[in-house]
């Protein structure tokens, strides 16, 4: 079932290492189904040299395996819950690439600096709050899930306009209509986390992007009057 | 028309992404036809891997679109701006690239250090004033060319001697008397960049090179005593 | 004799800088076979594009050779001693990638801040004290061994737990039940010392991770309660 | 003439784009010959990608072109005059390799922190003191190397166990017995720099490796009782 979505999560995992995103096996993507609703998503802990189409995992709603011989994804339990959450998102994935991480680490959000960002995230990419340890102990990943909704509520954004957070002590979430979007956006947040980092190396308290500047290179993108790219 | 130039405009655009500079769409490179004046662009938001020389889109020098069925670059007017200004350039390019976004994120110049930013910039590479919203929220990409070269003017350079700026908040903008020369002046201007970044995070305050030294090796380069290279 | 596991040893090296972890010939990697417990380990100072299996050199505990006409790499001494202590381990690396070679010479522990580091190592990776002159000046190769093993007591971690350490002022070693594994540490090694890094500059002081989700993270991947891959 | 010496420079210049030391035409290797003291040296500003044995150009000690029809190396009264000065080198090479050129823009040491830099430097590998506007104003190629060679003698060390220095706000030159040692000491000396780079971004003040480890590392390589690689 489903054979022409396996394959695109196929592509859609292998584009990742070929990215740089991800080293070992250490990043997930997933799509949804738009007819059926059901998920297909990555197997857990498999190289990606040895992955084939047939390997995708499909499950419904609610995590029950439909086809597919190996476990999947250990994250699968947050993309259940975003797509739950989030009937507008079609992708997701979640990466370790480097430089998002270390912001994740230092537990600080990608600050709006520049119009690379504002051309695809509307303000600041927000970072969760660290999960409690109830919260580690039991239904992690799910849990995992409920703090970035949380986090992007808090934000007032809606999902496709902030199309990735991060989670604090961990790394990025990305996610987008389709996972070729959201693929496509963990490679724009890496690329604006390097850039802000270098920023901030470059002097302290760098200045944020102007708001109408934001907005001009967002709507320029993104909405009824966006003219970059083709119709 | 121009079909020798298409076919150089799309091999310099996709010299971009292969020199590590670009990323998804992000860059542009433009060609003026020293014969008619007319201008050959990149289209807008084209993959890379899919774009041919035919997808090319020739303009005349208000814009208007002369052959091609794409869109072009939502950067256009940003070029015409500058081909209009200064008659001695034939190519131009933007791009994202990673540092020399930083110092534009920054809003700081990124300083003349040593000989390889000798080489081909004949002092810092300056930064734009920040757009108004006026100028941002009405003609855009046109109001980019006009603070481009009232920065050019301001540091009383001509842009065959300062070969590249950067547009506070955005990134890097450069130029040549061909479009390859503008490719050029994009690698050097990231390269010369990272040199910049790492040396200040070395030490604050870097000593700016001496004057003679500056001097010595642009004149080595550039001019009627130049004597590197071949004839 | 060993023939496998000689080819096996040079895939391993050959890894090495494939993952960008070992430039010039500055690596080693060895295994020991279960059955006899002699040690096959990369040849001294052959080029990578060089080496064949056969080049590999077979030891017995005490380092004798057994069979190869090359000289076993210089830093033997440290690989038996390591093997000798600790009969659970089967393969170690040795390597001089850039960024644990930076936490070496700055003579600190790469900090566990976050879950990939927590993946795989079970707290802050220790560095060892600096040898003194007399365990320098005889038998330094032995010696070094000699201190990983006295950091790795005093840190109260059990090697498997604890894959990888750094020995002040010269690198990092890694070790696994396999050599496969041992370079796979070795590449997570780099990997968290690259975001460590990176965290530092972002801010003073980055919060350690939570014990709940180091420990969370750690179980998910090893133990009899791990969950992630496949069975 | 020196047919062979030709295509062993021209695989030397093409291996520093390789190492990635060198963008564009951004370096220069030359080799002497021992039979005729000849010099053979890259052409200046050529292609990488065009240049073929041929293109290659020899010179006598005084620079006189014996065979080529192309320009050489602008950077030639360098090699020639460390060539006179050390009858022991046989190669020579010049990059702009990033970090390098980084610590030449801040006037700096690259201080010796570990043992990889231990390995193949005696000690700090030493910066020049900046040229004076007259040394840079007549015969400025020669009086780079008249400065290295000053700084050499002033830091008591010879060109042998010193193989590389850094000419103040420039960039790195390092050298060998043969061409291929001095690319090699090209490769070390930029990986040197980029470990020093990050230790010192790590903590202030890094500490300098200890006399007895330097030593141990450069003799275990260097000298009559070297026991690194193969006999």
């Amino acid at each position: 079932m489903l054979e022409k979505l396996k394959q695109e999560v196929l592509e859609q995992n292998l584009a990742l290492p070929l990215a740089g995103l991800v080293k070992c096996t250490w990043g997930n993507a997933s799509a949804r189904d738009s007819e059926t609703g059901f998920i297909v998503i990555k197997p857990s802990g498999v190289a990606y040299a040895d992955m084939r189409a047939a390997d995708m995992v499909v499950v419904n709603s609610i995590g029950e395996i439909l086809e597919g011989s190996l476990r999947p994804s250990s994250d699968l339990a947050t993309h259940l819950y975003l797509y739950a959450q989030y009937p507008e998102i079609g992708g997701i994935v979640h990466t370790h690439s480097t430089t998002a991480v270390s912001f994740a680490q230092a537990r600080i959000p990608i600050p709006a600096l520049g119009t690379t960002h504002a051309d695809y995230f509307c303000k600041d990419i927000p970072i969760t709050r660290p999960l409690s340890a109830a919260e580690v102990q039991t239904e992690y990943e799910k849990n995992t899930g409920v703090v970035i909704a949380q986090t992007l509520a808090e934000n007032q954004v809606q999902p496709l306009e902030m199309p990735g957070i991060l989670v604090a002590g961990h790394g990025p979430f990305t996610w987008g209509k389709t996972v070729k979007d959201a693929v496509y956006h963990s490679i724009v947040l890496e690329e604006v986390a390097q850039m802000a980092y270098q920023t901030a190396q470059l002097i302290a308290n760098p200045p944020v992007i102007e708001a109408y500047l934001q907005q001009k290179h967002y709507t320029r993108k993104h909405g009824k009057d966006a003219y970059y790219g083709q119709k």
